[in-house]
């Protein structure tokens, strides 16, 4: 029989999802200090595409515009899945065994958002995905939800804009809207809203946290 | 109204298949020479995985061995279709839209069996395979059929073997029985002994090229 003390809370990971410039990489920072707080060790954090070796090279190959021979969108999507499941399989689901936390910077829901909703490639990612993942999701995905023009806005502040970033803008309001969609059919997915105030936003951030049942 | 002489004959997709030291690179010379003794045009040759400049560097991604971060089996096949899709979208189907034939060293038939029934994943592969490739397939495959154990013996004497050529004896012999059933059950597909001499091998080839109804 085990005893109160003995008990492992179960390992959880977690993803924070949202356009650029939304606020991701600040999210993480306090998120990652919320786990770290709430026991006593610090998740292993991911981005995505990347966060191995091989998965890096990957996130060069859909990063970099080579106008003779332009990424397809089928490609594109393919090599953003084959990144996810080297992730998975050497990052993100032997650190969950070990009873590690695992605060993940975009996951699957990226992919749904940008090639599905944004490229219109849903019958693809949606088969891809549920071929790749086989039902294996995060516990919790804070969702941070802004306006394409402002997050492109912020993101734009910092520097020089990749492939991605330079899509026009339909192509983001397409990946909210798909966003928005996932996050009304699905519980563990929760709705930030990312215009407020940083202040505000890392308030809603931490409520949601504490409302978990851990 | 057309004449004769503005017929054009459709360009076709030819494909070479086979397991490592089958013979695939000297069956290519052979048959490029038939489509432009025939046609009066060379075909446009293609190789698998690569073929682009994008398509390459994906090949890089699986022929390097990474001990710190083995590539996993499910990546490993998105990658195969990443390149795929990048060599159809940017050279395949724009060669034969203007008429050129193309003639292909490997396509899909390899990842169906290696990856499908190599490393015994053939759900993932087979669902990849349709949402990607949509029913694209070539006019034509010529499957190399050769015990592996001989061809693995002809490739050795090539030099160094990459992280696929040393997979197990068994891996191949399944490969092997997968290019055979899907060899049976496509009239596209066309068997060649290729443990017979060059010169045998080279006859059949012919043979079945000259019986084609183009
Ligand atoms: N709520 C906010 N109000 C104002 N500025 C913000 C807010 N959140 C983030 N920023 C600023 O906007 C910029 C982009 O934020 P951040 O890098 O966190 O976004 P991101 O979602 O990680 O973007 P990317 O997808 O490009 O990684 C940063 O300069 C950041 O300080
Ligand atoms: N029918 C044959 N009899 C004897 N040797 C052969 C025959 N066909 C090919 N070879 C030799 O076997 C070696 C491998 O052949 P080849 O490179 O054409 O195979 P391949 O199918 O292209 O292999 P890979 O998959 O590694 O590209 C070469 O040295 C080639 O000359
Ligand atoms: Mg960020
Ligand atoms: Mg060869």
């Amino acid at each position: 029989m085990k005893t109160e003390s003995t008990v492992v809370r179960n390992a959880q990971f977690i993803v924070i999802e949202g356009l650029e410039g939304a606020g991701k990489s600040s999210a993480i920072a306090l998120v990652r200090d919320f786990i770290e707080k709430h026991t006593g060790q610090a998740p292993v954090c991911t981005r995505e595409p990347g966060g191995t070796p091989l998965a890096e090279k990957m996130r060069d190959l859909v990063k970099i515009a080579d106008e003779t021979d332009p990424l397809c969108d089928e490609a594109e999507c393919l090599i953003f899945y084959a990144a996810r499941a080297q992730l998975i399989a050497n990052v993100i689901k032997p650190a969950l065994a070990e009873g590690q936390w695992v605060l993940g910077d975009r996951h699957n829901l990226s992919s749904l958002a940008y090639q599905g909703g944004g490229r219109g490639l849903m019958p693809l990612v949606s088969a891809i995905s549920d071929a790749t993942l086989k039902g294996f999701k995060p516990d919790l995905t804070l969702y941070l939800d802004i306006d394409p023009k402002l997050g492109l806005a912020r993101a734009a502040s910092r520097g020089e804009l990749d492939r991605i970033e330079v899509q026009e803008i339909a192509f983001f309001n397409r990946a909210r809207e798909t966003f928005l969609s996932y996050a009304d059919n699905d519980d563990s997915i929760m709705i930030i809203d990312a215009s407020q105030s940083l202040a505000e936003v890392h308030k809603d951030i931490i409520a949601v946290l504490q409302n978990q049942a851990w």
